[in-house]
């Protein structure tokens, strides 16, 4: 399992006083972009022409979450499929949960004029992803 | 069923060229919160000491949608229960399907000290909001 | 003068109750994007290889908007350049200004690798911001 | 002088595949809130009556910033009056500026019902931020 701390900013925050629920799933993402860093690995390597469109993301609304909290995204990897990649994570500040979500990315190879094009996983990808996720 | 229509900004897409994910979420509860309006209704009235804190939120992705697209949020009332709403939408594109999603509320009265307690949906509401969604 | 005309979206308002300050930006760089639109143009046309990278923006608050209001952007090009685009706007909700701000760009050749260099605005796009500005 | 560091985030990104501008505010605004952690207060300490509106605020845009890189904001309070904080900051990558910035915010009392009325900084937050930016 993977785990990023982050704070809450004050733009996060909408006029109920809480956290933007939109936000959660930023939250989620920022975690996997940390969990491929700490990989050695980047989601949007500028030398790769590999791209992670999301397929889903779901996330279920436990306790809110106010300005300048702290909190942790504790990410794992749920699947690692052939050309997909499934994650799941709970958000918790101190003892309390926050969100539990998941959420699904592809593979995709891109190519001229904007396309993407289904990819399978590269090898070395793949057993990176493996370690981190142990 | 009610049908919510926009227009693509620029600040809502990222370095994949396509409107970020977590923008769905905003584009579903830009919908909901019109279908709100249609019925002469507002999800956060001054006047009002009711909240609606989210409890779910998922959605599927098939499709990109990109910068200036214009689209329209299909959204509908699946379940209106005693103390939460539930909606489902489809995004679309012309005859594309952009994204399929869900969305769960729970009706909250607000207390001192920025505390929410689990409400009963008001009868005039709960009319109002069978009404739109017919 | 060009006229845009919003409401505000539940998640850009702060636990302050009112629109966030950034978002402000946003608005008046819609309607900058609505304003190339009515003149037969687009600030990111992917048959294009020009961008409009921002110089300089700026704002003064003068009164706050809050959730479902209405407002109008009001922009004008300020000064159009060989090199550059300057705007000026005012964002008013009825007869009350809201906010006063300017914003400036650069017309950019993007190259390979993510670069852009400096470029003039071309001639036929010089003449149709001339129109819609008048 | 107070330094704030951050990595960029890839929703922070646009379809030009940099930082959009309007994220250099936020920015700006996160940097101003851990100055005055580090001072011990809380721009929206729910134990006070006072709330912070921004007057003005402005930037310029020197250089383009990408996903994943670490900057810093350099965040100073240019003045320091009876009822207003003016701040200046720069935010820089390596040795590159990335942006030159400027912010002022007003003391206000919040009132019953949304309103908000000038006031006098206390004098003990006027102590805490003299120090924290001597």
């Amino acid at each position: 399992m993977f785990t990023y701390r982050r704070r809450v900013q004050f733009a996060e925050t909408d006029l109920a006083g809480i956290v933007h629920f939109s936000v959660m799933f930023l939250y989620m993402e920022e975690a996997e972009h940390a969990m491929w860093r700490s990989a050695g690995l980047s989601i949007a390597d500028p030398k790769s022409d590999l791209a992670w469109p999301r397929l889903s993301a779901s996330m279920e609304f436990r306790s809110p979450l106010r300005f300048e909290e702290e909190f942790e995204v504790r990410l794992q990897i749920s699947a690692l499929k052939t050309r997909t990649i499934e994650y799941a994570c709970t958000i918790v500040r101190d003892e309390t949960i926050i969100a539990r979500g998941s959420m699904s990315a592809a593979c995709a190879r891109k190519l001229a004029g904007g396309v993407m094009k289904a990819a399978e996983l590269p090898a070395e990808l793949l057993e990176r992803l493996k370690n981190v996720s142990r």
